[in-house]
Formats: structure tokens, sequence, C-alpha cells
């Protein structure tokens, strides 16, 4: 969707190429399986449940009060479980909140961004929006991020690690790299799936005065619903990243969400195995696509890119489609031809598979 | 506070002079008495508490889903009650989050902004975000606005209604006469505090394409834990809208907050009655406060600004927070000797009006 200016006389005229990200459907319907917006199959941790009930059994006046402006006892939690300080956790409305307050406060008015032709496709949006100039570095043609293609010109840059959409994950020891060999590049690692790869550079904002790593509730925390994402940085990052949310909205993160998310983050028992589950199932869910004929990318995430030597993706798109299963489709990127698909409970990945193998048969 | 462009080299300089808003101080301390922030002393609807725990005992699994991008069965809720459109309706992670929107969708690159010297001092901290020039107007000699003070120049105007710090309202005849005289600009009004006023200007939106109103949860509904802001205009102005927030964050209004925000907005006789006692306890704590020498400006909101001759401001503020109770003082505004108290329960004001009788009393 483009705004046009004509449409009507009093939108801001810099905003009138904007080009709205669209997020894949969200059907309120339970007959669907939903394998589209990479969601966790197994929600939050049932401790999510108890405190929240337990809130407003107890204390469902303070509903009443505005929350936390800072989220101070959230950050507080999340620094001791990654071993940092709080005053190095921002946390916000989701981590698209939290990327495009970065967006605004470090990649505006300073020249020109970076990120992934095939990646995250949230962030052109973004720039779009803050007027932020940007271009696209390469992929190898194993789809793996080239950080050397990265234009020198460019003041910052952005990427997910595993990359949205490929799953594929850099080594930290590339990005550390990139990031020493790069002080005057603002680098931001969107870290959105790092809990399934089990690799994350939280770690390297001790080192470098130049990183910030955002990270999300919504995937490996299981509580898209509730909207809480944060990011790690230097403290004089954190800090303006504050200055600019309380010219923004001085209360994001509500009560319950805070609740939420304070709650998942202690309940490490839940976490660890949720993720060992969908790890275990996204190796089974792989092989079993490959048996079937699909070249699968070797996945650091909870979903999977796949693509069949015969059957065209959007012919597969609809043919899930038609049996209720949803599945997200890129067909104006060079990944076109193929489906990327979230990793869910096992039962979900048969049901799936059985549904592809009858298509396949069928082709045959 | 004011970032310092040397603070660090990766800040955007078009930042180097934000001055972000301060809200007023959350005390997570029951002891206190906390008249500051305008909140609603008696909360939500017993019903938004039931919903909530319905919703988590029979669907918590759904926590793990995005939450409805557009808050679509919440607008059409908003809708019926206020018997517009939906598509004439936004929502927002608070009515903080959809001003700042609003100022960047309509506000932002088209010339001067407009609003009084003495309104909420968060206008001035997006205006500065996003690079919008503003003036202020002057209030008559009585607090009340004069828009015909506004200058002609302006492309856009914003104010409360009632005004926020004053209490003060307009009639919304003098509104709509505003509106058809200045069909070039984009005009906001701001009704935070209208249900304590019982009058409001949402029916205009039919009437002019450049008006928006803003209305909140987190006053007359009392759910400021829960960040749900919303607003009516015009499809095309709601259109724009909607673009500009599908640019910075995709899911902005969480689950529990959308169902709780439903919930309120359906117990219509818990929130009459609500206001009814907000409204009876302000005429009772006014009388109370001027037999006592205090100047009270006459309020529709839900709370007072309120002056005594020879007591200062600054030290019945220091003196009633030495008794544990909480008000706010604008040291910078021309009402530095003014304090602004929320209506609190009766027993609130009691408790309030008893220490103040007490410094009265010593200083005579």
């Amino acid at each position: 969707m483009t705004i046009k200016n004509d449409k009507h006389k009093f939108l801001n005229p810099n905003l009138n190429t904007l080009e709205p990200y669209v997020p894949g459907k969200q059907i309120n319907d339970s007959e669907y399986l939903k394998l589209n917006t990479n969601e966790n199959p197994f929600g939050p941790s049932p401790c999510v449940k108890e405190t929240i009930v337990k809130f407003l059994e107890n204390s469902e006046a303070l509903l009443r009060l505005y929350p936390e402006s800072e989220s101070d006892s959230l950050r507080e939690v999340i620094a001791k479980k990654f071993a940092t300080k709080s005053d190095q956790i921002f946390v916000g409305n989701g981590s698209d909140e939290v990327l495009s307050l970065c967006f605004l406060a470090f990649f505006a008015g300073r020249g020109c961004l970076s990120f992934p032709e095939l990646t995250y496709s949230f962030y052109p949006s973004i720039a779009k929006l803050f007027k932020i100039p940007f271009s696209t570095f390469q992929l190898k043609k194993d789809f793996s991020l080239d950080l050397t293609s990265i234009t020198p010109d460019s003041k910052s840059v952005i990427f997910p690690n595993p990359n949205a959409i490929t799953g594929i994950a850099l080594s930290i020891d590339v990005i550390d790299r990139f990031v020493k060999e790069n002080p005057d590049k603002l680098i931001i690692i969107d870290e959105a799936y790092a809990d399934f790869s089990k690799d994350s550079c939280v770690y390297l904002i001790n080192n470098y005065p130049n990183i910030l790593i955002v990270q999300t509730f919504s995937k490996s925390r299981g509580m898209a619903g509730l909207r809480v994402g944060f990011c790690f940085g230097s403290k004089p990052l954190i800090d303006g990243l504050k200055a600019v949310k309380n010219s923004f909205n001085s209360y994001p993160v509500d009560t319950l969400a805070t609740l939420a998310a304070i709650s998942a983050t202690k309940d490490d028992l839940w976490f660890e195995n949720n993720i060992a589950t969908i790890v275990k199932t996204r190796s089974y869910f792989t092989q079993e696509l490959e048996k079937i004929g699909f070249r699968v990318l070797p996945s650091s995430a909870n979903f999977v890119l796949i693509t069949h030597p015969r059957l065209k993706a959007d012919t597969l798109r609809d043919h899930l489609f038609k049996n209720k299963i949803l599945v997200r489709h890129f067909p104006e990127t060079r990944v076109s031809n193929w489906l990327r698909i979230t990793i869910g409970k096992r039962e979900d990945c048969d049901v799936l598979l059985s549904v592809l193998k009858q298509k396949i048969s069928g082709a045959n």
C-alpha cells in the first residue's frame, strides 16, 4: 500500500511514499493451523497465567494506576538472567516498537543504513517512515549473510541473527570481528530467533559501544499476544533510547504484560524444555521434508524455508490454505519459489507433511 | 533532560534538543495517597477482571498468538457505543501513542502547529521529537482557551477539552465554529478528560474532514495500567494513521488489554456511576477548598487546579509529600503557584483537606 499525497491534504507530505509492513495473516479461526508468523506452539510458561490471575485476585485495583514508566522491575529480572546491568536494558511494546525507536534514535539523520537484501521486511517500512536512506547487501549463494558486501559508506547496519526468512545464523565470532572492525558504524543485531540457535551476541555490549542487541518475548517466550520486546546496549545508547521513548510514549509496556514477562523470564525450566522440543521438531520436520524432495535451508530459528524442485511455492501455499494450513510466501523476493513454515508441535508438522505428501503423490 | 549531541556519536543529530516528557511520580508504595496523575480512584469495571480471568482459564494458550493488528473487535464495540463507523476509529497503545502517531502523520512536514501556552506538557516533547515547529496561544485572564489568539499561519492545532492542568472546558459550539471556519487547519481535540464534562466533539467527525478526537481508557475507564487509547476521524485520516502505525509497530495493543477495553466499554452502568461519583466529589472538594481560602478553577475534569493567597504552592506540595500525599506542581509555568490535585475517593479528599487545614491553621 502506498499512500498518495493527493488522497487528502492533511497527511505529512514526507509520508507519501510510505510502504507499511504487511504482517502474516491473523486468521481468528481455530480451525486453521497457523504456521505463518513464527509463533510458539506451546505458549508461555504456565506461571504467566498464574501470576496474572493472582494479581487480579489480590491487586486488581492497581489496574487503575499507570505502569512503571521505565519497566524497572522487568529490567532488573532480565539483567539478572543475562548477567548485564539494568541500565544496559531498554524495554518496549514488542520488539517492533523497540526497533522503530532504535531506527529513530540511531539511524535517522546519520546517513545510509545497510541491511540484507533478504531479511525482515519491516526494516524498509520503518526506514521509509523516518526518511532513512538505505541500501541492501547481498547474501552468499548458500543464503548466508555476507558482511563483506556491506558498503563502507553505511553509517549503520541491522540484520537478524538468525536471519529472518532464511533462518540461517552467522557465528558470533564473525559478528564480533565485524563490530570491532567498524567502530564508526552503529550495528543492531536483531535476535528475535536467537534462543533457537543457543548463540547470542548479548555479551558483546560490554566490549563495544557501537552494538545493540534486540530480543523479544514473542517467539521463544511464547507470548506474542502480550507485546514485550527489549534490547541491550551500552548505557549511553540506552539513555538515548529512553529519551526518544519518553518523547513518544511514557508508558509503552502495560502492567499485566510486565508481570507476564517477569514470570516468563523466571521460568527457566519451561523455557529450556520449550526450546529443546522445538529444536528437536525442527530436525524431524527437516528430515521428513527432505525425504519427500524438498530443499530445506539449515535453520537456527523456529521456522524453515523450503522449496520443491517440481511444485511451485504459490501452488503449494494455495493447496495448504485449502487444507486450512497457513504458511508464509514472499512473492516479491528472490525466494518467491520458497515457503517459510513455522515449527509447530510435532503433530502440526505431521498434519502438514501428510497434506504435502498427498499433493506430491498427486503430482507424480 | 536535554540530550547533548556530544554525549555519544551515534545519536540522531536531529534529536540533540530533545526534551522528553516527565510524567508525574509513580511511587510504588501504597502508603502514599496518589493524587498526582489523574488516575481513577475506583479502577475499571469489575467485568474487566472477570473477562481476563475467564480468558486465561479457557484460552490462555492464545497468549502465544499475535493480537489483532487493527484491534478490529475493540473498534467495533467502540463504534457501537459512540454511534460511529469502525473505520472512523483508530486504537493505540494509550492515548499518548495515538497522539504521537497523529503528530507524525498530520503535523510533521506541514508547517506550524499551535497549542495553548498552558496545556498537556507532552505536546512540545512530541513536536520536538518530530521536528515540528510550534507556537503557543494565550489563555484568557480566567484561564479559559482563547481560540481567536491562534496565529492564522498555523497549519494545525491541538488542545485538550477540558484543558489539561486547568480543567476548564470550551463549549462544543465554540469548537464547532472554529473547526468550520478553519477548513485548512487539521484540528485535534484531546478528550482525555471529556467524560467528566459530559460534553464531547465526537459527532463533529461526521461534519468536518479536518478534525480528530482523541480519547483514552486511562481516566474515566479506570485502566491506566493497561494502555489503550483511541481516536475518531474521517476515514481518510484514520487510513493515514493506520499506514503510519503499520510502519512503526503492527501490533501495539495486546490481547489482554483489548479484552479489558471491550469489557470496560460494555459496562455502561459502572461507567456512569463512576463518573457521577467523581463529579459529585469534585463539587464537594471544591467547596471545602474554597472554605479554607483556596481559589479553585472551575473544573470539568477529574482534577482541580488550586492556589492559596498566603501559602506558596511548593511549600504546600512539600508539606503534602511529608504527609505521604502526592499532588502535581508545575514550577516552570505561569501556574507555578498552583497545585493540580486529582479527584480521589471522598475519603482521599478528606485526608488531604485535613492535612491542608492543619497547615493553614499553623500558618495563621
